[in-house]
């Protein structure tokens, strides 16, 4: 058993929808074990800055529905330095703070992992990005509230898709994972999906839309932002020199795939997983990511749980092909 | 009192929420007062290829609440000439269709006017576009729901803008028209609306901006894809220039605006709209359009129902300005 | 020109979505023009027992998306008696308030009449109620949110009916008014509505859900919680003695009608009045409800702002017949 | 491998969101392998009246986000006798069909398994149900919607409950599984989660609710229609007894939780359950249903793929009780 009293939570790196359900779950399970429980402001910049207070039951009162994170989140320049890192750990050390719950991506776990070798002090990670790209949880916090958000707005898209008998290209996030666009893929029945872990394979693509026009009056191509094509403008110009008479529109989904309310896997996730942060700290545990694999809350060192690039699960490309006939 | 029997009814131009519903309308308020009634597909481009079919009260079962149009819409090089429309009127006669409900923009009401010349058959058309450009009708069918999309994805930009303390310029549908950028923009708390119809002043954005930075950790500037200042990069570029610190972001919401399910206002818009439309027919009205103003049923020629440029609400430009303080 | 230099907003009655646009409206006009701006929370309640306290634009941020309302409402039996109004007055006077916006129903207006006559203190009213049953505006705030929200439940409601060839009989608010009720069921094409001002015809209601049964696989009646038939259970009972063999259910939507982000409808409306009242308050004027009429926003004595019992219009009565083939 | 040739599908059961997805899904695959696809309507009624028709690619062409499901589905008093079976099985055989998909819960299969025992034909359960009480699966076709509607509708309750300070009691779907309520007891921030599954423990509660008043303004009871205090009504009874001064209402949900568009979890789940589907019966399987385990599609026979009664996961209670501070 260890011998913590004063946490702090933190949201960094960009930011994703179940956030605060998280946030929510530290405050509360903090202060279910009698721990006294900080927030930090804008994620390390703040634990540089000293933008440091203390939450109570009430500071995460009607917060699990609400997208982004309250605690706000940065870049920070400063962290990166040695310096940073000791003028964050002396504001730490003001509060007396002896434990933290970092909520992000594998570069918020990188700076972590330098931070505890620093300065020694017990953190856990839990993952908050809606890329679903780390190794150590089936799901990350966001992860199905921002396809949710890109399967509503196809599903908009291709009422005028309908109308027209129009071939959309859309893109989706996913710099270097393709998960985003697979899943959402599939659950809007698109024609073809163009993903960073496979190269492109244009002649079937093309053939797929030609084979394809019989059955279908519309048709969408969901692309991955960091697919090797370029973009979809640039798919899009492929597919027009190919067959010159489609109707083609190209949409860019953009930033609402970060906000909106959390999805209800989202928010049990971020509470469960806020929960266990906390019970993995009071049992002594740190420099670990906190992850749901097959149902069980699991710990992955900070090592480890980093982008597991190219981990597609081919059997999903495979439905892609099957049901867009 | 007209001895119309066979009506039929159609959609064209851009697609918007609620078509369905008015063509619904039409249908049943057809057969309600005992006529044929038929569609024809893919607006004045089915009239001239003979893609007419008619319609019975099931045809239009569980349609009111989707967006698109299942007649679908097209562009017609062939109807605007004469001997495409000549094609088209022979298709109509063989069918006896003596009546048509056409639902489009200005555009539509343009052919339609073309087509009474030269054929002589009574047109009634609703003013079915996103834009709300027409003069004679308050609201146009689609503009409602075509906010209601706007505004749900700016709350979502919302939550990650507050996340990072961003300023987020969002491109709203609107080329000749501010008023989708407006309403939108009042709806969202926006900083500033940049809209066709009122020159940009710079100055005053730029000091807003600067001026509100203490009251609000995100801004959001609306503009519509039409203003003078070259759309929403553009804008983005000179914010940048003056303030080279500020974290911006640019979204370009595009054709996600068209779809979705219609609202209430949409939805009894084109109900009553339809049901007026074929009891005009039926009065021996012709060469109008149907639009509510003030609550009433009201008939423009469509001469007159032309798009309304200019036509700001000044009161509204205010209350931006008051409530972005 | 009026010399009120310290203004105090407060809501009241049942919430209404949209009520925190009202609010940041208000507050932020207020400091447009140079004024202090409280908030009273608890409506008369809070004024009776002090619950008063400054706001500033940082109060009201990020609030325009949020359904209910931040300053909470309650009942106050304190504030029906002059002494309870005496208190409200005295710790007005503590804060030097000197003008008042209040938002509610008639309710509120009565009330806000009594304080006027006794303490001669100028008070301007909002309409926020979703019953849009009040004399002066075509629409009150929140009433569009409402039947927004009734209607997408019924659409999920339709999906389940039409699975299993049901009839529904959908309870929706409106003790004494059946607008919710008519607007509603024109937008979800039920084939029946039933609303306190007319009375029910069953034998029409049962030969229409028999008539209907050949172009329809579901069949949906919307009741508005007033009407003189009982309710929906009522209503069922009725049905099934009839029609025995019919696979009926009832649903009463309740709550879930008074909450949500409100719609772009009510955003406007709420911020176009809440500029128009703290203007009004300027402009010397007091002892009346600000509406929108025709677009323009219109100022109603509080003594004729009073629910508008029978209005109904017959033309929308008229197209539920028709659609509902 | 089998000789399969012809295969139908049909659902049966209760509606739920994802059906259609499957339907798809089914048809699509069977395409793909160069089966003959036909659809049955309204389930082993529609099987036993001869309601079977082929389906291609377009008879599913953008119905994969529609709730409901287009082959309905409906009780079959005549398939629970040896001679309705046997009709059934006839009117396969005329068309030829040699393979069955059943979409529903556990009731389905044992209809399907004393099918197969008579008839020897094949058929691959699929899981379809929003209660997610089949071994089996970690996630029926259907749930994940189910919830998420669940959640939307206590969030716009949450709304009202603050505005007032009040006390709400909601009641949500699971007769003999309180898996509903309690994954989306946590997602609303539920102060206390009702269950059949578990006694209700009435001090405890009562305490709960007297300790959570200080922090938060409203306090939200989810409860699953078939706890054993007797429904939402009666749970509310025994509170207003202990704290009469609570301002209290109650909620029933009812049906609206059995449609809406399905989320991409339902729809990939679906997808991938149709594909395993058809895949299984080409593979020589029969009597299994196809579930989804940690990822992994898995057959279980349909002796096994009944109710998981008790089967609640405790650490989810535990969350519900620290989260609830």
């Amino acid at each position: 058993m260890s011998n913590i009293k004063n946490i702090a939570v933190f949201t960094s790196g960009g930011d994703a929808p179940g956030m605060n359900a998280a946030i929510r779950a530290v405050v509360r399970t903090g202060l279910y074990y009698n721990l006294n429980v900080f927030g930090i402001g804008r994620g390390y910049d703040g634990m540089v800055h000293g933008d440091i207070f203390p939450m109570d039951a009430k500071s995460v009162a009607n917060i699990i529905q609400r997208g982004g994170t309250i605690l706000k989140t940065a870049r920070s320049e400063e962290f990166r330095t040695a310096s940073g890192r000791q003028r964050a750990y002396e504001n730490l050390q003001k509060q007396g703070i002896d434990g933290l719950v970092a909520i992000g991506g594998d570069g918020t776990f990188t700076g972590a992992t330098k931070f505890i070798e620093e300065h020694n002090i017990p953190i856990i990670g839990l993952p908050g990005t809606i890329d679903n790209d780390l190794v150590g949880t089936d799901f990350t916090i966001g992860y199905d509230t921002a396809i949710n958000t890109v399967i509503e707005a196809v599903d908009k898209i291709r009422d005028t898709a309908e109308s027209h008998d129009r071939v959309f290209v859309v893109e989706v996030m996913g710099r270097d994972s393709g998960l985003i666009a697979l899943r959402s893929g599939i659950s809007v029945g698109a024609e073809c999906v163009l993903i960073p872990e496979i190269k492109v394979d244009y002649e079937a693509m093309m053939d797929r839309l030609d084979r394809t026009r019989k059955n279908k009056a519309s048709r969408v191509i969901i692309v991955a932002e960091g697919e090797d094509a370029g973009g979809a403008f640039a798919v899009a110009e492929r597919i027009k020199e190919r067959f010159p008479h489609y109707d083609m529109r190209v949409s860019i989904l953009g930033h609402i795939q970060r906000g909106g309310s959390p999805t209800c896997m989202d928010r049990v996730l971020a509470s469960r997983l806020g929960v266990a942060a906390v019970e993995a700290l009071l049992e002594g545990r740190r420099g670990e990511m906190a992850g749901l694999i097959h149902g069980q809350a699991t710990f992955t060192p900070f090592s480890k749980a980093i982008k597991h690039l190219g981990g597609i699960n081919d059997n999903l490309l495979r439905i892609v092909d099957i049901l867009s006939l």
